[in-house]
């Protein structure tokens, strides 16, 4: 693993959840692994970005010669955690071309009419592209076990379900990158307080946030389940501090950069004859 | 309109196909109402990013509150003239989840069994979206009309469809933004050589693209047409001169801005009551 200036060890390996993880062990507002500060994380995120771009650029450029890899990166959190900011500050970074953005709200009455993984499938990037998942199939057992609105038995089948779901994607040639953007309930005080002092931005708020809030313990409990059940060698949780965005973005590229590293990516020969269509050229 | 630093006048004004343009006497390598160089250029696209990002914003939150507006930029243009770098650089500056972009590539056997618009109806921006095509439903009379692939009865019944399907999108909140991206033969050549020489590239370059060049004539009059039976009022073109990436990039987005400027959007005020949510928030 490669890593940038003013890391000492790498997020992948600091914020992996592994046999005998605990969330509430787990630390919001700290930098693991990094030494500098809000403005060396910055200029890092900056620095890494075109890094980021070109592995995705090379696993896109392969797709268009056979290459059957693709990407998920799978993004749940508590709300104000930062989800969105991930999305626009590293993710974003990347050619729009090449990735598949699927944001999941609340399901339609025909998505509730379907199994849960319905819905969900459509998402799942094909080859070459760098699919994100903006909240997920994991909301199936999150906030319906927070809310009772599954039972035990159907909880289990659930992981089950996604389990096999995120088998059969890692089979198909998807690498998979779960992320939790870990928050306070103090950091999200704050974070809600200002959205409803700045009016660009009311539009974010929304009063079931705060009802949501009231189920924080629940919601920790219901995290620690679904990584005991899912977090697995081929498709692992990271649990990433996020009480500071900066953060929380940098760790994320560097997760992002360490899985596409790992895949061995090279810029395709093209598959026409090289030398005939330069001298086809020097004539046209 | 309001214009940055470095511009004379406004490229929604100089570029865009008003009654009498000529393609052939459009030029290809210059900066039209840009005072600055390639630096200049640069720089200016980069100070400009965040006021095309707000647009963008305060377009994608109106929706949440029922607002029906939307954007979509359609872009056509030869081999290699920019439009990846467009959507990269201009679209890529904005927050991905307002951004719906559609790449249309040669048709599946699937869609061509249904009539050409078929396939574009749903690459169309709901309320908010930012949506973009990277080429279009304009295929269809252009390398349509080079190879004959469909009679002059056929091609006018295409333009007449489009001209219906895109006040259709227009009634319904769109805002249409056509931009032909213009580079000379030699620009092109200059490019497709760099492709062949460049391992990075070989990825890009298509053996048929040194086909289509050679009917560069019967493509800039099949433009030529489509500029004249689709240009109007609610869905006009703009012929931008690409041979200078940085110029082309730089003016898509002030066109992009303008566009948007012109919709008089605003935050909207959230449909809570504020003091009530803030009351709620202190005892949280």
């Amino acid at each position: 693993m490669s890593l940038p200036f003013g890391f000492s060890d790498h997020p992948a390996q600091l914020l992996r959840v592994g046999p005998g993880f605990s969330l509430a062990e787990q630390p919001s507002k700290a930098a693991p692994g990094f030494s500098g500060k809000k403005l060396d994380g910055v200029d890092t995120l900056a620095a890494r970005a075109p890094v980021l771009a070109q592995l995705q650029e090379q696993l896109f450029a392969e797709s268009r010669f056979g290459g059957k890899k693709s990407l998920l990166l799978i993004l749940q959190a508590m709300d104000t955690a930062g989800k969105g900011g991930v999305v626009g500050n590293v993710v974003g970074a990347v050619d729009p071309q090449g990735v598949k953005l699927t944001t999941f709200k609340a399901p339609t009455d025909e998505e509730k009419a379907h199994d849960f993984l319905w819905r969900v499938r459509p998402g799942a990037p094909g080859p070459g592209m760098f699919g994100v998942f903006d909240r997920s199939h994991y909301e199936d057992v999150l906030i319906h076990r927070v809310h009772g609105w599954a039972d035990g038995a159907e909880l289990e089948r659930r992981y089950d379900a996604i389990n096999a779901f995120e088998a059969e994607l890692i089979d198909s040639g998807t690498t998979i990158v779960k992320v939790m953007l870990n928050i306070s309930p103090a950091e999200q005080l704050k974070r809600l307080t200002a959205r409803l002092h700045d009016p660009t931005k009311y539009w974010k708020y929304s009063p079931t946030d705060l009802d949501e809030r009231k189920f924080w313990p629940e919601y920790m409990d219901a995290y620690q389940h679904a990584f005991e059940k899912t977090s697995s060698e081929g498709a692992p949780w990271y649990v990433v501090p996020a009480d500071k965005k900066w953060y929380a973005r940098m760790a994320v590229q560097e997760i992002l950069i360490n899985a596409l590293g790992g895949l061995n990516l090279q810029w395709p020969a093209g598959d026409y004859d090289l030398a005939h269509e330069r001298s086809r050229l020097q004539g046209a």
